[in-house]
């Protein structure tokens, strides 16, 4: 899989994944709760251990993995070299991972987030990076040319999946849609001919949320859905939002319903195939 | 001026440090043209030999200095690392530090950030740091906990500098104002009585744009105004935008037309204290 990059892109990186195990992208999540629930350090030696022994239950069980960037960054330069390893060790075993950063600015500034979680060479370099759009869609130009570049990708938070963020996300623009389907309808048009490869751009749309007038099975991208497990999303719910999307287009996201069966890497492992299994029913 | 954040708040502390130097943010912008313009090595080395260089010419010339924290990131672990290092030395040399992280997500996500960026104890930490509101101000919360506990201050975008993110901050909510007025008013009511010190939430917004519905003078926080010099915002456009806010409210932020003044000490000094007057006759 590590050498597919270079021909396929992301979004045809990740149906190939899926189709192997399935539809499920696992969250590597270390909070200091977390750490301390598997007897670990609040340490960088707990953080590396912690992302260690996720990518060993879930290589071959899920297709993607996700690390959140805020929990290792929490312990500044140390912690992201943790997180350096943990990436490496993705790489290495073939496990797509997604560097959910949520980085959103403007010009060389963007640019040089991109670099540092999309560049080949960079010792953060994840497979794709998530991003948000209040600096506008077009800001975030220099990590979609980097992403198409190199088979990687990026992708947008549109819908997030929790209360606060409706009342941006549904105003309504001049042109008249609302932000989030506006973004959306942007970067379908950036994923059909937009860019210089198709499906470089995905959205992170919350499973717990109601349908959009956009029509998702549109996108052209891989749509990154958290909110299963304990923030409520259900796999009915998939089921319900995206059931019209093509199959290894969604990626159901779980978390800390997966990462509690830890730190035992069978128990964790056990925990994803049966979620990853409920995922398959409803997505086909 | 270490001391004084356990009892001020952060607009008071930015606020004491204008009335001594005058007003101007000071961006440390290391990016891989400017470190090559300074003749020094696109390395953690470069970084670090770059911002304490800036630290070195800033003190007690500017009030506030501000690293953009992609600059840093682009080179991974090591180059946080660097960036602690500059952050060190701002706390050692009593200038103010704004990280440029423009960081933005939810729950224990955005705590984690908040522990960065605003915790005492963390290698990162900074006097202020930046925040994007795509997921709402709401879920913004647990940063602006954390800064008022530690006499520290949030920042958000609101207005950003570039053309790309108008149609998003213009985009009419459905309680009626624009998508960044909504958000001035807001964090307006947080710094009046909505958090336990008054001033610690800041707004960024363009130096280079027009006056927004929302009177500014009633915003009870820092302005951190980029846009100055290179970006096309003048001195002029400083005090027709912000003239009528309180003296200390507002930090134009200059970066590129400082910076290549440098790698000379006393020229980087010489151009900051040149915007700095231009700045001050207009703010007053």
């Amino acid at each position: 899989m590590t050498e597919d990059h270079m021909t396929d892109g992301f979004a045809t990186r990740v149906a190939k994944a899926v189709a192997v195990t399935g539809p499920l992208c696992a969250g590597i999540d270390p909070s200091a709760d977390l750490l301390a629930d598997w007897g670990l350090p609040d340490s960088a030696v707990g953080l590396r251990t912690f992302g260690l022994t996720c990518v060993e239950a879930f290589t071959e069980v899920v297709p993607v993995v996700k690390p959140q960037v805020a929990f290792f960054e929490r312990l500044g330069s140390d912690g992201l070299a943790a997180l350096e390893d943990v990436l490496a060790a993705c790489r290495d075993a073939g496990l797509l991972a997604i560097a959910d950063a949520k980085r959103g600015d403007i010009g060389s500034t963007m640019e040089a987030y991109a670099a540092a979680w999309l560049d080949p060479t960079s010792p953060l370099a994840a497979d794709a990076m998530t991003v948000t759009p209040y600096v506008g869609l077009g800001a975030l130009q220099p990590a979609f040319d980097l992403a198409a570049a190199s088979g990687r990708g990026v992708i947008v938070v549109t819908r997030s999946s929790n209360p606060e963020g409706r009342a941006l996300q549904t105003a309504a623009t001049a042109a008249g849609p609302s932000v989030e389907d506006q973004l959306l309808a942007d970067i379908a048009a950036l994923n059909d001919g937009g860019l210089a490869v198709a499906g470089t751009v995905g959205v992170v749309i919350g499973a717990t949320l109601e349908p959009s007038a956009f029509d998702l099975a549109d996108l052209g991208g891989v749509i990154l859905a958290p909110g299963v497990g304990v923030q409520g999303g259900t796999a009915q719910d998939v089921g319900r939002l995206f059931g019209a999307c093509a199959p290894g287009t969604v990626l159901p996201s779980a978390s800390r319903s997966l990462l509690a069966a830890g730190p035992d890497v069978g128990a964790l492992r056990e925990a994803a195939m049966a979620e990853r299994e409920r995922l398959r029913a409803t997505l086909g």
